[in-house]
């Protein structure tokens, strides 16, 4: 990947761009506000900046909308810009407005990018299913078995392990063997008590090793195909990565309304089926644009929370949601691909994560795995920001984690324009704050169709600074905007008005998405807090915090701590790693190592059950206020928000 | 079961028959010469012997076919006649013809009866798959899983092993036990390793812990149900037993033939689905006339030939049959019901008898344990009379072992009028050595149909002695006798007639299946005389010789030494132990102690191949006489058959 420099006039600060970046997304995530009321989709034709020089690709819209005027001075739509060399772009001036955030935002981004996640390419393969290169002599004379010459090689050439073999890899063992050649590629299993035969081809296919790496969302699955091989360069390990909608969101939005619908008649079996059917068709993506064959993938590694893994499993999760909260397994047993309907070859194992407790699962230890953290030095706070919200704080020699029940809010959930962070939902809003007019930009650049949650987050810390929410999360009736109104007795505010976007609607903010925001950033909030105090340190003595979640990297921390959903630290202290959990699983194929640390973290993790817990109930009252009843937690954003709204909030 | 004296007169023999026997049966066993031309049908009338005193009941065509007269003088049908208690019989004059052979019939009897085969009720059930009663507690705080509770109980109660849990069991532990009140049974299974814990009921069915042991059969398949409880007081162990023709049958009579079809498209996959038809179809009925749930089912132990074991689990047997004669193992894996196609409980393990070569199978190995001779003192030879014939020599640290092609001649095949041990056969043939006239008995009292492996030693052995054949195995022609006689240039000797036949063709015996029966008993004489010279003893050193197969117990051991089968031996030497393999994998269910007797039985045996062996291939033509080319090695049966013919052979 190419980088760029891309320096912005008049505020003169240049920073780095990914070749093909689209100008919008770059100077929005860098805190520039543009005004672009069509999402992203080229049609209003708002997002104008003027290009110095420079290399900038213009694609769809541009040409029929942008004015003659335009083209002769430069004038270029961000939205359908997209970054391919070095360039100069000038800022109108009314964008002009943010300098301080942007000037954060950059220090995040790039120190961000510095946090270093274990390199794929360093790593020796080691996996726990494995090929080996044997050298074989049929028989020559009587009282010799087959089995007995292929487990005497490897005896020989490998490792004097205990060997059994499974049915399938004895069935056609004869007529292989026959074929090869005197040289066979064997396919072994560690199981920790013996080595299992799980197959044997004819001839050297030791270049042909692949995993199935799983994130099993409760709302997405991640698939990532990797080569497993030893590599004498560095070739590229993961060949493909794809994710998909879990199908069981047909079933329910939460893990909550999952186990209910189990209690149904077919339910598990139906939300089983869903999984797996899912988990099929991302493998026959990862598989059909790779063009491996199916039979070369050796094993999964499948990290899920603890519903998701028992669901995956078809493993009765009732309790999971009953006091007090008794999964039916932490540690789940190593399946067979056909033990639960994968389309694999059928003895292929699947391996899960361990889970924690109830609320705490395989993909949190994962994700300590994915980070990292599990070696650092120093106090460090994890925050996998998912359909729920787990965190865990890590010490030299412990680690304590919780689950908080942050309900859907993140995910779009409970929110009256909410959606999911797909096509269409607004996930950045910039708001001026002398005109009280928005800024929005979508995801896939397209007319607005609702909100997803990174979009709440960027929106509601927007309207806090600008002054149209007040401290106590309520809308400020005072500002004498048209956008702020009341619909049925509720105040709102108006982001998108119906002309602008894809459903005809106004797109809005209610002071019920608010009530349901501030729960949800009270409770992470509250559940950090906890964490801190029960180890015994305070807030300031984390080192690290890293966000996680396929969701976590679409947060500006900077917004995050205005709203108080994050420990107000310097920003670079935070780290964005995506998707720990999906890492932590690559990281598992590639090498028992590992598999072995995830074991060991997840024995190590002490779980604080917050549902019941005093102090988090205090915690949590406490943090129903933005950015949080106690100042003193969030000393430069109290200074910020005076800065920025201290004349109007009196 | 009762017993009752009968005392034989004029000869004044008093033996021991069982409630209910056959007085036919019972006649023909101890070598009374009873016309008998209807094979036990009631039909021809011609079995009449005078009841003196005594309890006899008549069943079926009795009363019609007996005479005013007959009624009158107490004369009653022998085929129709069942002992009911003790009795004085008159043999009328013409059977009085065979003192001599009714004695050594009698103390063989006798004697055979009192090799211990070991008792069931001795054995203390120790398997390898067991049930155990837990007292479980519901996780009653935050952070426990329902399997960490019940693998808690488990290592608390019973071992600190490790334990792993197979997924089906895992499925539905949640609600299975909180149905359970506190009381939960779990099955687990030793692997060795590791405890599987394969199963988990609610309250207490330590009471129901069944197997399933299986004689595998190129033929017929026969299965035991038996009971794996601890018992108090001696109770039945053995709760049904069921055989069945192996489906295979229509796939070719041998094992040749059965490799060679699976050669053919598709022609494995038929063999394994035939084989475990059948052997679900005798589970089916074993289960319903017991009236035990299918799911009580544990755990099947199966004894089958190298070849037979090989298709049971699917697995390509193609090299048995190509020199060096190659299986795919000998240690077969413990294989799952659901793997292979058996209709139990999914994860119900199978275990399969380790082989000893491609010619000396699992179901050697098991007879071995089954008739105990692995802790035998002295040397015995073990003999299993089957589609194949297998022997093995046991010293007092060695074995040896081999197989003989005997051929099919002694299942019928190959034979004019041969046909399987079924209703019909010919089972025992008396020939009066003054007019040549035979006296048959069928299997099932029903017309000839033809005449099985029992039948033909026996009509042969009558045959030799009343000089019918000549010791060069070819047909007197100098007798006079209208049943010897020229079919299309082949000699014979009519057996049977059309109009007393099932068939209404003439049964007989040609010189052709004196030929092939001359092989076979060849075969299996030069196998024991090979065994017993690499061993360095002599034929008079062996102590004892068990006859195995469920074959084996028809044959009388003094008709199969005179025409040289067996080696000659005083007759108390000789012991009947039936089906000595399905009792080996009745040991092995019923405890762990003797499956893993049969692993070191499998290790210490040698196998001796034959197949291209000089001194095999001397012995063999040695014993292509009747009884033998060296007479001293058959004094006694040449003393008799001199006694019996001398006069007529000059």
């Amino acid at each position: 990947m190419k980088r760029f420099k891309i320096r912005f006039l008049p505020i003169d600060i240049v920073y780095t761009a990914e070749e093909g970046e689209n100008l919008l997304d770059f100077a929005m995530s860098a805190g520039i506000n543009i005004n672009a009321s069509c999402g992203g989709f080229g049609t209003c034709g708002r997002c104008r900046l003027k290009l110095i020089e420079g290399n900038i690709e213009y694609r769809g819209q541009r040409e029929s909308s942008g004015s003659e005027t335009d083209k002769k001075e430069d004038i270029i739509l961000a939205c359908q810009s997209y970054i391919k060399g070095d360039a100069i772009i000038e800022i109108p001036i009314e964008s002009q407005i943010d300098k301080e955030a942007l000037r954060e935002k950059i220090k995040t981004k790039v120190l961000s990018a510095r946090y270093d996640i274990l390199s794929l390419n360093t790593i020796k393969p080691n996996p726990i299913v494995f090929k080996k290169l044997i050298n074989i002599k049929l028989a020559t004379c009587e009282g010799m078995d087959d089995l007995s010459s292929v487990i005497g090689a490897i005896k020989k050439e490998i490792h004097k392990k205990d060997i059994k073999v499974r049915l399938h890899a004895l069935q056609t063992l004869p007529s292989t063997i026959r074929d090869a050649n005197g040289v066979i590629t064997v396919t072994l299993f560690d199981t920790g008590h013996y080595w299992e035969l799980i197959k044997i081809e004819s001839g050297d296919t030791t270049k042909r090793q692949y995993a199935i790496a799983l994130d099993l969302g409760t709302t997405t699955i991640c698939g990532r195909l990797i080569d497993i091989t030893e590599k004498e360069k560095d070739g590229p390990r993961i060949l493909e990565e794809l994710s998909d909608y879990n199908a069981q969101i047909s079933y329910g939005d939460d893990v909550i309304t999952r186990i209910m619908h189990t209690k149904k008649k077919g339910g598990l079996k139906r939300l089983h089926d869903a999984v797996v059917k899912t988990t099929n068709s991302i493998m026959e993506e990862l598989i059909g644009a790779s063009g491996i064959k199916k039979e070369d993938i050796m094993f999964i590694v499948a990290a899920g929370n603890t519903t998701m893994t028992h669901l995956f499993l078809g493993v009765e999760p009732t309790y999971i949601m009953i006091e007090p909260y008794t999964p039916c397994f932490l540690s789940p047993p190593v399946v067979r691909a056909y033990d639960i309907g994968i389309n694999l070859s059928r003895e292929t194992p699947i391996f899960s994560f361990p889970c924690v407790s109830s609320y705490v699962g395989g993909d949190i230890v994962s994700g300590i795995v994915g980070s990292g953290l599990n070696k650092k030095d120093g106090v460090n706070l994890f925050i996998d920001i998912g359909t729920n919200g787990e965190i865990v704080l890590t010490g030299p020699d412990w680690m304590l984690c919780a689950s908080c029940s942050a309900g859907p809010a993140f995910e779009g959930g409970g929110i009256k324009c909410g959606m999911r962070a797909a096509k269409g939902a607004i996930e950045q809003i910039r708001i001026d704050p002398v005109t009280f007019e928005p800024t929005v930009l979508t995801i896939g650049h397209i007319k607005p169709a609702g909100i997803c949650g990174s979009g709440l987050i960027d929106g509601i810390a927007e309207m806090f600074l600008s002054g149209i929410i007040l401290q106590n999360g309520k809308i400020n009736r005072d500002l004498g905007s048209k956008r702020i109104r009341q619909t049925e007795g509720v105040y709102e505010y108006v982001i998108c008005y119906g002309k602008d976007t894809l459903t005809g609607k106004d797109i809005v903010i209610t002071e019920s998405d608010l009530d349901n925001l501030m729960r949800a950033k009270a409770a992470m909030f509250a559940g950090c807090k906890v964490l801190v105090d029960v180890s015994g340190i305070g807030l300031d003595d984390i080192d690290k915090i890293i966000i996680a979640g396929g969701f976590g990297h679409f947060i500006d921390p900077f917004k995050a701590q205005i709203i108080g959903l994050f420990p107000e630290l310097p920003v670079e202290k935070f780290s964005f790693i995506g998707n720990a959990s999906l890492h932590g699983a690559t990281l598992c194929a590639l090498s028992k190592t590992y598999a072995q640390e995830a074991q060991r973290v997840a024995q190590m993790m002490t779980n604080i059950e917050l549902s019941n817990n005093k102090a988090f109930m205090d915690e949590f009252i406490a943090a129903m206020f933005l950015p949080h009843t106690n100042e003193r937690l969030f000393p430069n954003v109290i200074k910020k928000i005076k800065n920025s709204i201290g004349d109007k909030s009196v």
